[in-house]
C-alpha cells in the first residue's frame, strides 16, 4: 500500500517535523530493542502503517532508528550522553498529526523539552518558483550559424 | 563504529538538509533496485559509511528508501508521477559534504532543480534556550496547606 498516491496537486506533497528532543531519560535512549519497541508503540498508538523498520546499536553508545511507514518514515538518532534524542517525522498524508505524534515521542521518551520545525516538502508553487540552488546550470543559449 | 561520539561541546551534534528535487528522470526514480544503486553509488562515492539499508517499491508507483550511515541517514521518497524526489540527509560529522552530495544526487537522478534547506541539529545554545512547544506541560505550583 501506498499512502501517497495521488495527492491533491495544489498541496505539498509532504509535511516533515524535525524534533530535537532534550532532557530526554538516558535509559529509554540507550538500547536498541527498548528504543524500538517504544517507536513502533507509539506509531501504533497513532495507527501508522508499519512497512519495515531498522534499528541499529553503535558503540560505545547511540543508536539511529528508522520505521519505513506506508505515509513515508519516522527516523531517530540518539546521544544518550548528551540525553539528546533527534527525530524526523515525513508523512505524506493527512491522517498521522504530527504535534501529537510529537507529544506521544516526548511522553515515551521522558524528553523534558521539545524543538519543533516542520517543513513543507514538493509544494509545487515553490518547485516552479526555482528556489534554491539549482544541481546544474541552466542551458546556455547556442547561436545560429552565422549569426 | 559510530561516528557521531564525542562531538565538540559547543558546537551542533549533527546537520540536516533537505533536498527537493524537481524534474527528476521519471525512470530513474522509478524501480527500486535502480534508485537503490544509485544512491548507495553516491554514499560510496563521498566515502560515507553503509551500515544497513531498505528500500521499499509502492504500489502502483514511488519507493522509499533509507540508508543508515555511520554517519546518521540519507532518506528517500520519490513521486515519479510529478518527477519529483525529496531527499533528507542526516549527518553528525563533519567528514560529508552536504552540498557535494546534493549535486551528486541531483545527476543521479536527473533533476533539473533541487531546493535545499539545512538544519542545524542539536544545537546547545538552543536547547538550553527552551525553544519550541514543551512535550510536557511546566510543573503546576502546589499551594501550601492552609495557604
Amino acid at each position: 500500500m501506498n499512502a501517497c498516491v495521488s495527492p491533491p496537486p495544489s498541496a505539498a506533497l509532504g509535511q516533515h517535523s524535525l524534533f530535537d528532543l532534550w532532557e530526554c531519560d538516558p535509559e529509554r535512549i540507550s538500547n536498541r530493542d527498548a528504543l524500538r519497541d517504544a517507536l513502533l508503540g507509539v506509531i501504533r498508538e497513532h495507527r501508522g502503517t508499519i512497512v519495515e523498520q531498522v534499528f541499529h546499536q553503535f558503540s560505545p553508545h547511540g543508536v539511529t532508528g528508522v520505521i519505513v511507514l506506508a505515509e513515508s518514515h519516522l527516523a531517530i538518532h540518539t546521544w544518550p550522553e548528551h540525553g539528546f534524542a533527534a527525530l524526523d517525522l515525513f508523512t505524506c498524508s493527512a491522517t498521522l498529526d504530527h504535534a501529537a505524534i510529537e507529544r506521544s515521542l516526548g511522553e515515551a521518551l521522558g524528553a523534558r523539552r521539545i524543538e519543533r520545525r516542520s517543513e513543507a516538502r514538493g509544494l509545487p508553487q515553490k518547485g516552479l518558483a526555482n528556489e534554491g540552488a539549482p544541481s546544474q546550470p541552466p542551458p546556455k543559449a547556442i547561436p545560429a550559424p552565422g549569426a
